[in-house]
């Protein structure tokens, strides 16, 4: 991969001479170790997941080097990120914050502002730093993957769940941050976490909830992990996809290991999703679907494959209905249209309890058929979900990077009120954009308990312009529309957030002007993350930089 | 009741003349109606719960007139909350925002400032905004009581519960922005609620989560109470024991209604609770206990029936554990020490299974006996835990009030993790200083998922300037013993939140800074609530206020 444009480097962060930026990064090679500021002036590799790049996006949807740093650092501990923190304000440098940079469909690694300076926190902060067995808990620093917690887990012998998300290489506060999900029933990753340190742009430390009270004889507060909101304004929300402060420890809930069984419930019709939806919701509200299942539709049993499209398909534009019909046929899910991955939980006696609703309410919409893991084929992707809903992280997802050459995803993720009504007028506007620019359509919808996190995957071929392009227009188009119906996304790639954060634009921006407030009493200078979420700071508000 | 000191009437906020008071109070009057905007110039009248005062604080625990408002304001809509909002700028005159007022225990409806104007939300905005069937939700304003709210679920015939405090007449909205429990498996308030519509101190109104993004055609977001979080900051929690914001509409999620079975366990000994949280806490986390359920001191049996101590005993100082012993052998509990209650809930067969599990491992602990609702008499406090955990809002708790003549309340309410050691180490504090102060000694553990909700009832004798001071220097000992052994409070009361807030002071009181300047940030003239939850905004930060 070459630079398109003969450039300079490293790219500067903006308003700052060379000679200024070289002082800088001196001064910051002395303060925290020559070997942990890397300049962003070689040539810039996408490798793979596992081995992702921090200079840039390597799920680049514009120029490879457009959302490209100057430099990376490596903090090593809370003390040293403060002291970067200290740093950026001296000489007004914008810092972007990472844990582990594999945010893939967001953005990846790369800031929002060009030039900007990357903290790849995970790189030497990644210690697994408590398991405790009695209140299921650990804390983390940021560079502990969904795999390595895994492992520290098994280590201890304890009989404990992780919860991952389909991708086992994320960072496990990095993902909490950014309030992503997984599927076990503690795949609120928000929602399960308990307690942060977090450094703020000023590069104060704080505690939140109980660790703000100290323990005895310094240690950490005992019910730091046990009691989320502490004394006073519950501030940790306000730390989840933002700009306002950069956490450096994080506390979570891990679930008590339990018995469990994967399912797969195919449908045969296109338009059965709405009578699949109605059946989903009160059994999602009352938690006899006791995880986060997933729907997706027929189409992704051919992505998961593994095999890419030109194997199905090698005419132009969006494969067929007709041949996603040809091939099912001929797989363990047949002639379908939708299918429902879920896991239900506990002992013997009431799992199978649980599986007979299941049977009996899903087997009134004609022509569904569930399947165990035991019926299907060892490679089934069926099995895959059995270790994620059971808290193994694994990569299998990753398999459907092969549908187009050089492959690499963007999400379009609306929340919808789980019914078949508001999915169905999210789904038809899907479709509508994806074939006005001749993308395949792959809708999964995460199911939590009374909304789902509606995840339209966009796979495009990064060595292309027009397949950029095109999912670039088709993304931008499906933001808009689904704000006319009212639906907002959830998450979203760092190149929209500014387009997505003024959807939310109730009573005039009511919300953003409270937000840059915010930014503004706890970030003066402007350091962090300028951009992130459409939060953008006085010194780089209104002049340009929103897209 | 009188006034203890003569001054002039009502009492003036800080830094305004009388005449310029008035002038304000005439111009409000023009603004919102004369009706809605109250003096407090008249006698001061405790009342009783469901007649509570919003001039004073109905529990006081100093002079009765020490925390009293100068006028109480009677808003009817968001938009008058507005006008109230402006007009405290213009004057800045401090207001202060109940929904109820019942927030006995904690303050009532009293200020933290004396002079200050209650804005009582409740008394005209008092609508359940909605209630929705199939995504188990409601929106309710401030004035919508867990009574009122019940009665609205009911009259729609839908098979919804609410969860409710053991007290049913305060507000849902007010006791969950003061972060209040319940004892369904909905108890957490602020984890079930789904959105807000927040008036800040310099008048905007926002709303939050999924609710910032418009609906179609004007109508209300279609996920505002689907999805808790939205997109950017997720910042509900700092509109949560704070001064940062008037809430004026919030959602809520609705249990589906299920069938349950409340049960009673007493167990023989004073030191056999290290052993019975051992067995709560597994129990707890794996959600073989459904919801929060409640450890009591078996003093609190005599206490609930209602009768007066001197019914029991009429000596000085505590009563001996030998006459509770006595009196207990009589009662249903019979001579034990500790009562647990509890509820499961589900199909027959699953509470079956439940209960069954709950025998076993409580039945390890020698002596210990388990009780079903048939098995007791029909006044039997176990009939109204049926009510409390299947969210029927009651009023029973109020009996303990005449447990002292004038009965009062003020609350001890740290934080324990689940284990015997730490609560252990907890009662012995309390027991200390009870033992010190002469003060029966009513604990109460409310178990939530991985840690206990401890509640100390302190009862005293409104009347008795000694009995006062007896249960504030009791509180404030217990406060400063357990922050020394790393315990804090989840809550407190208005005139113990200095003291409370002072102990959350890891690394030099950073996140009170913090708090300081989101505090200025969103309240430049400091008319929201001043000092409410230890937060001080610039104009009276460091003048002496804090006690
Ligand atoms: C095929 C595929 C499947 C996926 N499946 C899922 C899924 O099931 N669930 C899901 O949630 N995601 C999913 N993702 C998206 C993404 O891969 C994961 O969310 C991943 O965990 C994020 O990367 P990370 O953990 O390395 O976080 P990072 O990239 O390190 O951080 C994520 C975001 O949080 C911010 N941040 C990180 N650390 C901090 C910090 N310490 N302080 C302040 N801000 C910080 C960053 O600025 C960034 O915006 C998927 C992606 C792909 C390509
Ligand atoms: C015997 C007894 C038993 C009790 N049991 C329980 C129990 O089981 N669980 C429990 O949680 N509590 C309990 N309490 C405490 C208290 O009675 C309840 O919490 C009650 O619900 C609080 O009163 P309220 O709802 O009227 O709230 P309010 O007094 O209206 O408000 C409570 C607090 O929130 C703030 N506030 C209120 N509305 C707003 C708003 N709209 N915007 C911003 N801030 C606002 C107020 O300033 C106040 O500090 C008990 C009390 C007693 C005496």
């Amino acid at each position: 991969a070459e630079r398109t444009q003969a450039e300079e480097l490293p790219i500067l962060p903006p308003e700052i001479t060379r000679e200024r930026f070289n002082e800088a990064v001196a001064e910051l090679r002395k303060d925290i170790g020559e070997k942990n500021v890397e300049l962003n002036d070689k040539p810039l590799i996408d490798g793979w997941y596992m081995e992702h790049p921090n200079t840039h996006d390597a799920f680049h949807i514009m120029e490879q080097d457009d959302t490209v740093s100057s430099a990376t650092v490596y903090p090593g501990s809370t003390e040293e990120v403060q002291t970067v923190v200290r740093w950026a304000n001296k000489y007004l440098i914008p810092i972007y914050p990472i844990s582990m940079g594999r945010n893939l469909g967001y953005g990846g690694a790369a800031p929002r502002i060009r030039g900007a300076v990357v903290l790849d926190l995970g790189r030497r902060m990644d210690k697994v730093l408590k398991i405790d067995p009695d209140n299921c808990s650990c804390l983390v620093e940021p560079g502990v993957s969904y795999f390595a917690l895994y492992e520290a887990v098994q280590a201890t012998g304890y009989p404990l769940w992780i919860d991952t998300p389909d991708l086992g290489g994320g960072s496990v506060l990095g993902n909490a941050v950014d309030r992503g999900v997984g599927y076990t029933p503690y795949g609120d990753h928000f929602g399960c976490h308990c307690g942060m340190e977090v450094v703020l742009p000023t590069g104060e430390v704080v505690r939140t909830g109980m660790g703000a009270l100290p323990g005895k004889n310094g240690e950490d507060n005992p019910c730091w992990q046990s009691f989320q909101y502490g004394y006073g304004p519950y501030s940790d929300g306000i730390f989840t996809q933002s700009n306002f402060g950069i956490v450096t420890k994080m506390g979570f809930w891990l679930m008590p290991a339990t018995d469990h069984t994967s399912y797969m419930i195919t449908f045969r019709d296109e338009d059965q999703y709405p009578e699949i939806m109605s059946t989903i919701r009160p059994l999602a509200i009352n938690k006899v679907l006791g995880n986060v299942p997933q729907l997706r539709h027929v189409i992704q049993e051919l992505a998961v494959t593994g095999k890419p499209k030109s194997y199905f398909y090698d005419g132009p534009g969006q494969i067929p209905r007709e041949v996603i019909r040809k091939w099912a046929k001929e797989m363990p899910c047949g002639d379908c249209s939708w299918v429902f991955y879920g896991t239900v939980y506990g002992p013997d006696e009431f799992r199978r309890g649980q599986l007979e609703i299941i049977r009996r309410e899903f087997g009134k919409i004609d022509g569904s058929r569930l399947m165990l893991p035991e019926e299907l084929p060892e490679d089934h992707y069926l099995h895959s979900r059995v270790a994620v809903c059971s808290g193994v992280p694994v990569l299998r997802e990753l398999d459907w990077l092969q549908w187009l050459p050089n492959g690499a995803h963007l999400f379009f993720a609306p929340i919808a009120p789980t019914s078949g009504e508001d999915v169905k007028r999210l789904f038809e506007l899907c479709r509508k954009r994806h074939e006005e620019y001749g993308i395949d359509l792959f809708p999964t919808l995460c199911v939590a308990s009374r909304e789902s996190h509606v995840i339209v995957n966009l796979v495009y071929d990064r060595s292309s312009k027009e397949s950029k392009a095109k999912a670039y227009n088709c993304l931008r188009a499906m933001i808009a529309d689904a704000a006319a119906e009212g639906y907002g996304e959830y998450r979203t790639h760092i190149l929209f957030s500014d387009q997505v954060a003024g959807t939310y634009n109730w009573n005039n921006n009511a919300l953003m002007r409270m937000n840059e407030a915010l930014k503004d009493a706890l970030d003066p200078n402007g350091i962090l993350a300028p951009g992130k979420n459409g939060i953008w700071p006085k010194r780089f508000r209104g002049k340009g930089w929103e897209i």
